[in-house]
């Protein structure tokens, strides 16, 4: 993030536009970011160009930050980072649509600064007025963009809940996009699930995503509310062939077999709405499913590695598949050697006709509970071109031997709208 | 970690010791690690020489790892690393004076073993029988060592309980140490006090740290349990004066002051126990201080800039005193810039009859509370040479501005013991 911001070393980004939105926002009793046509002026969008020469590289290695604005959102087919900050928020009870409208460019407006480094707002942490509250909570100054991808999703409920259709937008609710339905090992707490709308945040540092939680939960301020949160770190997917297979909490490589970023035709096939699918607003964008997954970690650790590779159908060691070969070997389902009910078997496309997900998820622990035992599992989240094929492939996962030491205890659907173009806002397709 | 072990490439690892003391913690219940005289013939110690070459570099920047044996624990001055996971432990009720030692001597061997890049044992996760658990969880499997420590302290519980001296070790109790006394402000939970042990894991890669934590917990089963455990990231102190100064969540850089690691004479004075300390076995430890400090940041949030400086007593962008200067800049605290009441003025040495300590404090984010705030804070950690160090500093800070924004909700203290010497293990001293 830019260390040293000045309100003059600064100003020539603040366009007469964003000046006036500033004060229209100040207004309504919310922070002051500059929003409207201010996006245009900003000429976010590519990564070159900018004022990217401001930010301070730090001791992380900072590489080049990815570009908000594009087809789709960011955070999808992205490399996968290594920390996650997810949080869903619901709407608060008299907002109107223009609220969630303006919230979202909003959103847009500070994601887009965010991801390449800078301040929410061009006066920042420390290049406001003393007599006002900074704009940007500041921990990220001096911190490299890290990465950072923000990536925004709309709940089946935000389309109706029990008020109704408070955002003149029930007709346009894809039709797919309803609660997931009922599985098999649901334990679920409401604590832990659902949401009018959703923010994945991925970065390489932890404290780069916190900050843009925290952020947009108080730009949210009198429009949205946080609901549920929950951190994460060493990615369980991958998303290039670059990538090393990274390793779940049960010690086994996961997410081989993932729809990687090189995969056109996958993910036309696999990830992305087409026009065409049911809600044209949609086309570009993808469907996002979060399971929080609590894993019994010291049951699962008192089990034979025999038995562990059974469940699994992978070696422990190199991820091979117990049919023979290596990790990038094909698992040969005839063999005897891998378990019928084994957990590559069931997950497997081939056994599923075909349908595929794209996987992004993360380990999380969260402290212990009164037996001592670590709060522990994996935060799955999986993008889809439409909930059924997570939905098949969880019922056929129903008798995953695997079962026996997890339990989905967080769910939530969401509707990820394609990505916005420079001078527009995620979701606009929505509104028009 | 090493990944791809065989029982025949490791054997050479294996020394006769090794094998029988492996026998006899089987016929404990316990994990089957290793141990007894084992530790020597593993040579493990100093970094060169050992079975470094096996450990695979994954996609973090390694770095060479710290030794776990020498005169001081490692973790204490040690350059902050990205991330904690600290854990505080009761021994089980029916423990005896041996089952402590013996878990002292695991935890040594394990984590001797992990912070050189290497599973818990020999077998590790892949290399034992299928028929068995394997030693090792092995989530860590393909990372590196990535900068771990572990740091093992004794709280003041296990030398004296309500069940009396149930280790023997009553009579060579350091006198301060003791449970820190009442303060102002105080909020504490049980559930995140005390802890008979600690463990403090650091390092760059948050898998390797839980993975430690986890195998360790793990190493413990019937000796002793997981009390309360908590994991931090974004370091908000600094051990070297090439680590650049970080920022809490308040987004004030943090630590400015700290003590370095290449100042012998402050360390000497200020953070390890002398000999004629109160406790000779002590002698090159020091004392760990731990206090969960929730902050109430949305509060924070909206208090302007420059009461936000005044509080602080610097400036929000460089640090510096707001008597002037830059960050390396001593406070002039006969300056009216400066409040009397400040933190920066409160905390400082000079305010302290030239009392300091070692910080060694990480931010923390724990989900958020049902009114949508983020649970977040700063897990402060200080290396003193004396309790009477922290506990005078406490009292000092009592006025001061901040503590409107923050809660003391955790508190621990634990006698560090000094390093281990090769082939002997953590706190062998106290039982000599």
């Amino acid at each position: 993030m830019t260390d040293d911001i000045t309100p003059t070393a600064d100003g020539a980004e603040v366009s007469p536009d964003e000046a006036a939105g500033r004060a229209r926002l100040s207004r309504r009793g919310l922070l002051g970011l500059a929003i409207g046509g201010g996006v245009a002026g900003l000429a976010l969008g590519g990564v070159g160009g900018y004022a990217l020469g401001a930010a301070r590289v730090g001791e992380h290695d900072a590489g080049t930050p990815y570009a908000f604005f594009g087809a789709h959102q960011a955070g999808i087919t992205t490399p996968v980072q290594e920390h996650l900050h997810f949080a869903a928020f619901d709407m608060m009870p008299r907002s109107d649509r223009d609220d969630l409208i303006e919230l979202l460019q909003d959103w847009t407006y500070a994601s887009a600064r965010m991801t390449q480094g800078l301040e929410v707002s061009a006066t920042g942490a420390v290049g406001g007025p003393a007599e006002q509250p900074p704009d940007d909570t500041g921990e990220a100054l001096g911190l490299p963009a890290s990465h950072l991808t923000v990536t925004i999703g709309f709940g089946p409920t935000l389309f109706e809940n029990e008020d109704g259709d408070r955002y003149g937008i029930r007709d346009r609710r894809p039709p797919l996009l309803q609660k997931l339905p009922p599985f098999l090992g649901d334990d679920l707490d409401p604590a832990s699930s659902g949401g009018d709308l959703c923010i994945q945040v991925c970065a390489d540092d932890p404290q780069v995503a916190v900050h843009a939680i925290r952020n947009l939960s108080r730009i949210a301020f009198g429009r949205a509310k946080l609901r549920w949160s929950q951190l994460g770190f060493g990615k369980t997917s991958r998303t290039t062939a670059q990538q090393q297979t990274p390793r779940n909490l049960f010690g086994f490589k996961d997410g081989t077999a993932n729809i990687l970023a090189d995969d056109t035709a996958g993910l036309a096939t696999h990830v992305w709405v087409a026009s065409g699918d049911g809600a044209d607003w949609m086309a570009g964008g993808s469907y996002l499913v979060a399971r929080k997954i609590a894993m019994l970690i010291e049951t699962w650790d008192r089990v034979q590695l025999g038995e562990q590779e059974r469940i699994i159908g992978r070696d422990k060691g190199q991820g091979a598949p117990l049919s023979g070969g290596e990790e990038a070997t094909a698992p040969d389902f005839s063999s005897a050697a891998i378990d019928t009910a084994s957990h590559v078997r069931l997950a497997h496309a081939a056994q599923n006709d075909g349908v595929r997900i794209l996987r992004r998820g993360f380990n999380y622990v969260d402290g212990n509970n009164t037996l001592g035992r670590l709060d522990a599992g994996l935060f799955f989240l999986s993008y889809q071109r439409s909930p059924e094929q997570f939905i098949a492939l969880q019922r056929t996962l129903s008798t995953d031997l695997l079962n026996e030491y997890i339990r989905h205890v967080g769910s939530g659907l969401w509707a990820v709208p394609p990505g916005a173009a420079e001078g527009s806002y995620v979701g606009a397709p929505l509104f028009a």
